[in-house]
């Protein structure tokens, strides 16, 4: 497949391109090339979230998959997290690339969760990545999955993770690399909303008993 | 009536309130009392949009039509003018009020217009309005009227303005106000996005005129 990776730069899409690389065509979307990561298989697309939706959906071209993996770490909550995600899932429908597998935040989708859940100065962020996933599970016409783990830590991968999950919790970034790997291969997930955390379940176990 | 003004002690919100205390009794809607502006049938009610939905669905009881005419200026456009406002559209539906009248701003549904029309300084601004007006339009169970002026500007009202406008253009606040509450009177209105600024049609007949 061509798989087109937005946010390619970042600590989940550096990592996401590598691991997709070894399987597919990949495209890395992002404003600058990132000469550190050169692989196989990996080809950079110029993206900018602040363009318009046409301009946008000109990278998509030919494309069979996109990933959301971008974020303006709280600095244009506005701008990339809301607006210029939902510009790539209205750019996805006019290029006609169906799936749509989106990186989101646990409980982005419960705002009455937040409180007891997240400090105060997270709350910016939540609504950012609430109104995106509620647009992409209300008004998109895209074969999504929106993934939603907690806390992202830079640790090793163990393969194994929780879905479902009830709390925050924390998450290494190779778990949910290769959650978001197993996500593209697995159909079932289409349609769905994935709270995970890392945990004692196989991934692709995990993936298969979401009901 | 019994009709609540959210914003109460803004610019918009307390010029709306004395129009509206001329016919019907008012629940003036924010944080603090405002001792300026007494006004008979006018009464305070306590609301923080930083509050969830069912504290501020409290403050609702036995109301027949609420305005939103709030704003943070720019200060705090994700938790007030974008999910504060959803808020009180999820608040209203809780206490089964069904009239609902939002002030917004000229193209807010159009983000195809905002390049030209506006400095990019307002791009925040624009996207929190964009999407507080999609959400009403699209998700909330409602008998919505958008009015969608362009620049307030502190002038005398004239009662005459233009509706179905091409260009930003600017509108006294006192027109604005005399629109929102002819607005409330006219049911050929709920259903429909207003955009408008000052002109020469008498504002009852614009209304009428929208088509």
């Amino acid at each position: 497949m061509k798989v087109l990776v937005i946010g390619a730069n970042g600590r989940v899409g550096s990592l996401l391109i590598n691991r997709l690389a070894a399987q597919h065509q990949v495209l890395a979307g992002s404003r600058n090339p990132n000469s550190e990561n050169v692989v196989d298989n990996v080809e950079h697309v110029f993206i900018d979230l602040l363009s318009d939706v046409d301009t946008i959906a000109e990278s998509m071209n030919g494309v069979d998959a996109i990933y959301f993996v971008s974020g303006s770490r709280g600095k244009n909550l506005l701008q990339i997290d809301l607006h210029g995600a939902i510009k790539t899932m209205q750019a996805a429908e006019k290029a006609g690339v169906k799936r749509y597998i989106m990186l989101s935040s646990v409980f982005a989708l419960q705002p009455e969760r937040w409180k007891e859940s997240f400090p105060s100065s997270l709350t910016d962020y939540n609504i950012a990545k609430h109104y995106a996933d509620l647009y992409l599970t209300t008004q998109a016409q895209l074969d999504y999955t929106i993934l939603q783990p907690g806390a992202l830590k830079e640790e090793a991968g163990t393969g194994k993770i929780e879905t479902n999950v009830t709390s925050p919790g924390t998450n290494s970034i190779a778990n949910v690399v290769d959650t978001l790997v197993a996500i593209l291969e697995n159909h079932s997930t289409i349609g769905k909303v994935i709270l995970m955390h890392d945990g004692n379940t196989l991934i692709d176990k995990a993936l298969n008993q979401l009901g």
